[in-house]
């Protein structure tokens, strides 16, 4: 039987790891880091830089593998992501079976928190049915949390509700009815220019969490473009960018 | 100027803490610690068990103060909170005061994360108005992602939303349209009670993340009455019980 932990690491700065996250990693017969190639190199370098800084068991070994990268010859969106995640379980399984065997501890190191839009606990189903695999999720800080503590806000009215969402359902689907304050993650278009702008407020960051963050906040018809100039410029410098807002409709 | 740091503790479990948290709580001057009361007597003690724990510092102060209690003779909800939290800005005020003067970094240990249906930020910025004070937050772990990573699970179906609200808001105005995933918290009353069941799963938590941890899921249909009674013996058990559920349609 495999242990697989999966370990929530924050979202950029090494000081968002958790104790249990310290202690499950130095538990690990096994660190898997992925590469996910030139753009995003920083943080497969974040990764490794946690392991050095926090691994204290030396019998704990690293492998590293290649993420393999989506077919884009595939039409459907679904099938695409579907056939990419069987090609990374599979890639998954042959690095873990070639440093553990049939049984031992496996860590992955997930950005932010393993619930929260990330792909690898459906990627660790598919490896269990290939072997037998015992999955243990470690919560970590996700860039919400990183976002409202640099804006230092409350993500909800008292006792409102609030959605989480993405940026195309925000395009497609407009505002939700019945709810004041939205949540927009894996956005990369600016997609609150899709929303009328008055009486609403902003709260945006980029790098949250990390050396390079930025936030801007304030009524939606101001901030917006502030952000969109910010946006463009610090992707320009940096040669990538993650953002993540929060949208509030204004007490009536 | 006052330094008032607010920390995410996380729900419960000692090695929910951040190396971030850490080194804010060693950083202090002064942790205030909230007394309850008899009831939830359980969490000043885990706040105590926490400074014992990781307070390397000698020169950081422990101030305790007894929480006000809400007046239960103003009849408006709105008004009897908002005059609660005047009472509680008030303590901290003092408390504070003695224990810095003037200037000086002071800690407040926060239950998950300080962004998530918690009052500290809105009665920081109550003791604001009375005297300069600067307020820094430190993510914590909340009681959603401590939830999902007991059960294994992602929080989101794959580029779709979810809504988080309160037993209440479930009560009150039943599912809201267009969203398939509800995160429940802030519910005394088993408020899934309210939901038809037939298509919709469940997966509850109590004491997520502490070592009282009781997790049931499955069908609503068949869960829910289990929740029921693991509940209520709980409760009976150990005098008090905080407990969060994910509520999900079946995919159609
Ligand atoms: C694939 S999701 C992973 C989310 C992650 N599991 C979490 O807990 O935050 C990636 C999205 O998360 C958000 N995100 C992650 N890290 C971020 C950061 N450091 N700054 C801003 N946004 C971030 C962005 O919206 C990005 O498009
Ligand atoms: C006042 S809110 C505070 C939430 C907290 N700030 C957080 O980040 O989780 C209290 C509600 O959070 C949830 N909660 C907090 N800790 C919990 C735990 N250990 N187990 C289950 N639910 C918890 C319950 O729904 C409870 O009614």
């Amino acid at each position: 039987m495999i242990d697989l932990f999966l370990i929530g690491i924050g979202t950029g700065n090494p000081e968002h790891l958790t104790l249990q996250a310290i202690r499950a990693l130095n538990g690990a017969d096994l660190v898997m880091i992925p590469r996910k190639g030139e753009s995003k190199a920083d943080l497969a370098e974040l990764r490794r830089a946690i392991c050095v800084e926090v691994l204290a068991n030396p019998a704990t070994r690293i492998a590293e593998f290649d993420l393999p990268v989506r077919d884009g010859s595939i039409g459907d969106y679904r099938d695409r992501v579907d056939d990419w995640h069987d090609a990374i379980a599979e890639v998954w399984g042959r690095t873990l079976h070639e440093g553990c065997g049939e049984t031992g501890k496996v860590a992955l190191l997930v950005w932010g928190d393993p619930s929260l839009y990330d792909s690898t606990l459906r990627i660790a189903e598919r490896v269990g049915k290939g072997m037998p695999v015992r999955v243990h999720v470690i919560p970590g800080i996700t860039s919400l949390q990183a976002l409202t503590a640099a804006h230092a806000i409350p993500v909800n009215e008292i006792g409102a509700p609030f959605l989480v969402t993405t940026g195309r359902q925000l395009r497609d689907h407009g505002w939700p009815e019945g709810v004041d304050t939205l949540v927009v993650m894996l956005d990369g278009e600016c997609s609150f220019r899709a929303v009328a702008p008055a009486g609403v407020s902003i709260w945006w960051g980029a790098y949250v969490g990390m050396k390079e963050e930025i936030i801007v906040s304030g009524a939606l018809e101001v901030a917006g473009p502030q952000i969109l100039t910010a946006r463009a410029e610090a992707r320009a410098r940096h040669g990538w960018i993650m953002d993540i807002y929060i949208l509030r409709r204004d007490a009536r």
